[in-house]
């Protein structure tokens, strides 16, 4: 049906906003000069991330509909990663006006099943024509009358546990980068993470001190919750989960890919976390992390590589 | 003091931050995975914008600090357009690694300073690398109890009111393109546009219909109010303010330019809308914008021009 360059933005606009079904949090949706969304706390959680084009994604590598998904599921994974409930979604949306309108449909599926998929929906957002495929995320969310799940909360003796899939999605991208095409299941989680949204809440009903959604890798993230807190975090490898299917290099994906959304937080002393999370070491005095101790390898992604 | 590549991605984070002073709104801001902003209301107002290089300004026509206040500005306008006080920004900045990090800090001091100016701060954001610098902002906002101002309220019989420049961004971007550096008012609006942010607040006390900023130029804006409100909305050009510094095609630049960011509203019959509004016009049954009778002037905004 054409590309979005004929269509004109007003039209693209209708036919992308067609694809949205505004949820129940959605009090006015596209079509004014904003929108208004609830806030039944009296605080609203707010994130953002820019994506763009042969940086954060690939188009030979992912089609538009997991494109989509995963835009939505790194910052809806963020505002579960206070411990809040996602509210909306808005979507900054830039592409050569020769990219084909069914291509950007799609792409706005992708991104209405994920918000579905954490209880959310897409709010409103913008439309623009630039040289790169780019996409503008912001994922709101509200608190519950809670206090934020914050990094800074970890203290000494607390317990360190994880929850989702770590490594795959670095497993998935190593994969796809030696040219090869399974297995499935690794270069699916690199396409499209699956973020356990019920993490937020079941760390804070089991009293969690700290929280984060692992996006940059594990040790990495755990850093942010040591710095934040003024804490050493110890890990324990043979706890880390690293199913067989990662590969010889399971452990270091495990330790240091991001990008799977997981969820990492810490619980008060002899707390039991919920069955779906996994203990892989404890809070101490101290600074930094260490795994068995020891330093523990780098592979930290820095979206300014030098 | 180097690119941002050099300093890379926490460093500049860092950096960028110290530019920002949270606000009283702010009640966490940057450094965790998402801000949390107060929302009074129990509604939170939000829009987004994408600003990319080449498009939406030129990095030879605007330094990074007139490029701050301009993102900014424009999603603040948006927020003050459905009668809200605006609360905060997130910011999304893209841009190459060989960017210089002073370039990228005073753009952060822009958008800081526009904040200021309406009473905002920014709350959080991302840093990326990209090939083009682009910019998405998302503003948010509190009702403080009061309805929102849409672009569906007009009645026939209501009379059309517009407060800020107009026309004055799109004199200030031809003289730029026809190679010309003054009069450097207009250059200056075009690089800066300084959006009345009082007026949501005044549109409603005097009991606006419809409130809407002018984006995209006023005659292709006051269409989206009939579009929205099912009503014709009748503009008298020798009413619509034009200044002489506007020059010959004044009264066009003043009809169909964009990005001054002034406002449109619609009052109730026989209201006397407050002094710095200027009434240019009526409400009738029908469709559409018709101004002295005629088909208006075109020369819309279109984001895909074909």
């Amino acid at each position: 049906m054409g590309t979005i360059g004929e269509l004109g933005e007003f039209a693209l606009i209708a036919r992308l906003t067609r694809r949205l079904a505004p949820g129940p949090d959605v009090r006015l949706g596209p079509g004014d000069d904003a929108a208004v969304i609830a806030a039944p706390d009296g605080r609203v959680v707010a994130t953002t991330d820019l994506l763009v084009e042969g940086r954060h994604f690939r188009l030979d590598w992912s089609g538009p509909y997991d494109i989509g998904r995963k835009a939505a599921a790194q910052n809806l994974a963020d505002v579960v990663a206070m411990g809040a409930r996602p509210t909306a979604l808005l979507v900054g949306f830039a592409a050569p006006p020769g990219t084909d309108s069914d291509w950007a449909e799609r792409l706005y599926d992708g991104l209405a099943d994920e918000c579905r998929a954490a209880g959310a929906s897409v709010a409103g957002g913008d439309v623009v024509a630039a040289p790169a495929v780019t996409l503008a995320v912001t994922a709101l969310g509200d608190l519950g009358g809670a206090a934020p799940l914050t990094r800074s909360g970890a203290r000494p003796g607390d317990v360190v546990a994880v929850r989702g899939r770590l490594g795959h999605a670095a497993a998935g991208l190593a994969l796809l980068t030696g040219g090869r095409a399974g297995p499935a299941e690794l270069i699916a989680a690199h396409r499209r993470p699956e973020p356990p949204y019920r993490a937020g809440e079941e760390a804070r009903s089991h009293g969690a001190t700290a929280l984060l959604d692992v996006s940059d890798g594990l040790v990495q993230d755990l850093g942010h919750i040591a710095d934040a807190s003024g804490v050493r975090i110890e890990v324990e490898s043979s706890r880390v989960p690293v199913p067989e299917i990662l590969g010889p290099d399971g452990l270091r994906h495990a330790l240091t890919g991001g990008e799977d959304h997981a969820f990492a937080a810490t619980f008060p002393p002899d707390t039991v976390p919920p069955p779906s999370w996994t203990v892989i070491g404890t809070v101490a005095e101290g600074a930094g992390v260490v795994v068995d101790g020891r330093e523990p390898p780098t592979g930290a992604w820095d979206h300014f590589p030098t």
